[in-house]
């Protein structure tokens, strides 16, 4: 039987937490990153699109195109601060693989839980080159929804098991050990960023303040240190001073991405980083030593959302979370489409 | 009862034949040219990104976002012209409408259809201002998946009832002539090009090379003929004499993307071309006299597309073909994505 050419796979918020849960969350992010950092590892098969954004007073909505030359993806994501007020989430996104040979969508799938995943997996994979081996503590600055995911993706690829969580929000760091406990992390709540840094050997921002913001001051951050900084994602939102990077060895998904949205957007454009796939291929050192303080800073590339619509493809092959949609065109005849709509009227009942 | 935040309406291809057929073609492409009209009335308010190309060896795929500032849009679209070979479109699509306010998503449908719907409406749309007054002769050159949808759209808008078809395949002429007949058109078989523009007021050129071909020679276009050309839309792919173009007014959607894409790609950047919009507006003159030769050198732009996803949702509120699709995270709490993954979990069977 020819495949139906009109039908395309469509993994669903509902199929997609079956799908994580199915696997395990901490297997799923450890393959996650196994993937993402096979698509490291070829950085230059990979079409390197700036993203295209389209900016409003309110936030902004952007396509993240990229392609290896055989296959194809894009994300759609928005950036909406104040949607939290109406119980929308901040960022939603849903994506697409295709086949670059002839342009037909293969996957579609929601990517808000998706990106969340894929951040915290690019976040840990970054942390196995660069945090102090053997770390064990890491500090949690920001208790919203990328939290848990940064957490469980430490423990797996890193080794992390003690957190020590901080939010300007009580609340927020409440729901986060809720949702932690009995998951066999040593948690603790701490009253200030100060606090929290305390003892850690990773220190994990991912605040959502829109702002330039000053989460962490160069007087907290001790030396031989890994910074993973997560929040700072757009122009004008930045968590850390200029004078902690300055004292850091700075590594980046993308540079010219990186400094236009990182936190080395307070930095010359000229100031050295180093591009994380050259890390992991050993084109470039890691960290040096134990007293070098490393910063992953951390944006989000679309190399990474592609590494992850290819490992949920994959996953899909022996766990059927999708449902078939009819999204393409299919006529018998390629050139008869208009054919095909007249001759829809006078088939049979369909309703 | 709050709306579902999470849920966004699709539009299957089973759904959008329906939704055409319950509305009535010629109705609908009627609509949709004053959807088009009405957007192109307002053109300064659109943000005009260049489409977002990926190019392989076969084909190319392209994103193609636009927005008002109150609303987004964009389309997905792929051209590979080998894909007939496979049974597959050459060119497949579909798109996405979103409110800019929360960046969420409102509507995802196919646009495979309902991109040949909007290019025969706009080719009409261009037709009713610049051919020549009471024309009903159209020769149609290229007898593929768009010819008929230019028939009908042609008529709809323009009145055009006599219909001179002309294709390198006589099959797809046969085609052509066997979906059209019994809808009121008087329909001539031409054994050359030449056969087809005789006594045609308008022609349209809708063919498929992809190599730079002519179709239509300087020889061949009479004085006060209107050409709607359509069939050369990318970098290397026209369909007219450079000779034809500098012997007509030429009318273009949006002049940076039409000198790349479109037949004017022949002509130097500097050569003076008008855009519809300022036709529509009274801003510039259409055609000027009956001895005026014309030409609208179309190649689909992001707009008219967003014009089409606009009018679908608004048919959508009378016509309910569509289905709910689960695109979205909504959990009870923004902050707490993960919980409602945890959750997912402990709920009831779900199958």
């Amino acid at each position: 039987m020819p495949p139906a050419l009109n039908i395309v796979p469509f993994v669903s918020v509902d199929h997609m937490m079956r799908l994580v849960l199915a696997v395990g969350i901490e297997r799923f992010l450890t393959e996650l990153a196994g993937f993402i950092e096979e698509d490291f590892r070829r950085w230059s098969a990979f079409d390197k699109t700036p993203r295209i954004a389209s900016h409003s007073p309110d936030g902004v909505i952007e396509l993240m195109p990229t392609s290896d030359g055989t296959t194809y993806g894009f994300k759609y994501v928005n950036g909406h601060p104040k949607n939290v007020r109406a119980g929308r989430q901040t960022v939603a996104a849903f994506g697409v693989l295709a086949d670059v040979g002839n342009g037909y969508p293969m996957l579609l799938t929601e990517m808000t839980i998706l990106t969340a995943l894929r951040t915290a997996a690019t976040s840990a994979l970054a942390g196995k080159y660069l945090a102090p081996p053997g770390a064990r503590t890491m500090a949690l600055i920001g208790n919203g929804a990328q939290a848990e995911f940064q957490a469980l993706a430490f423990r797996a690829l890193v080794g992390v098991d003690r957190l020590r969580l901080y939010d300007i929000d009580p609340a927020a760091t409440e729901k986060c050990v809720r949702n932690l406990a009995g998951l066999g992390f040593d948690l603790r709540r701490c009253a200030s960023v100060a606090a929290a840094v305390e003892g850690a050997e990773i220190v994990t921002t991912v605040t959502a303040d829109r702002q330039n913001a000053t989460i962490l001051t160069d007087n907290l951050v001790g030396a031989g240190l890994h910074i993973n900084g997560v929040g700072g994602d757009c122009p004008g939102k930045t968590e850390l001073h200029p004078d902690v990077l300055l004292r850091c060895a700075i590594f980046v998904e993308y540079a010219p991405q990186s400094r236009i949205e990182g936190e080395i957007q307070q930095l010359p454009p000229d100031h050295p980083v180093t591009e994380l796939w050259e890390v992991i291929t050993g084109r470039a050192p890691g960290r040096r030593d134990a007293g070098q303080t490393t910063l992953f800073d951390s944006v989000g590339f679309a190399v990474e959302d592609f590494s992850a619509l290819r490992y949920v493809r994959e996953k899909l092959r022996t766990h059927p979370f999708y449902a078939d949609l009819d999204l393409l065109a299919d006529p018998d005849e390629p050139r008869d489409l208009f054919g095909m709509l007249l001759r829809a009227g006078a088939g049979p009942g369909r309703d």
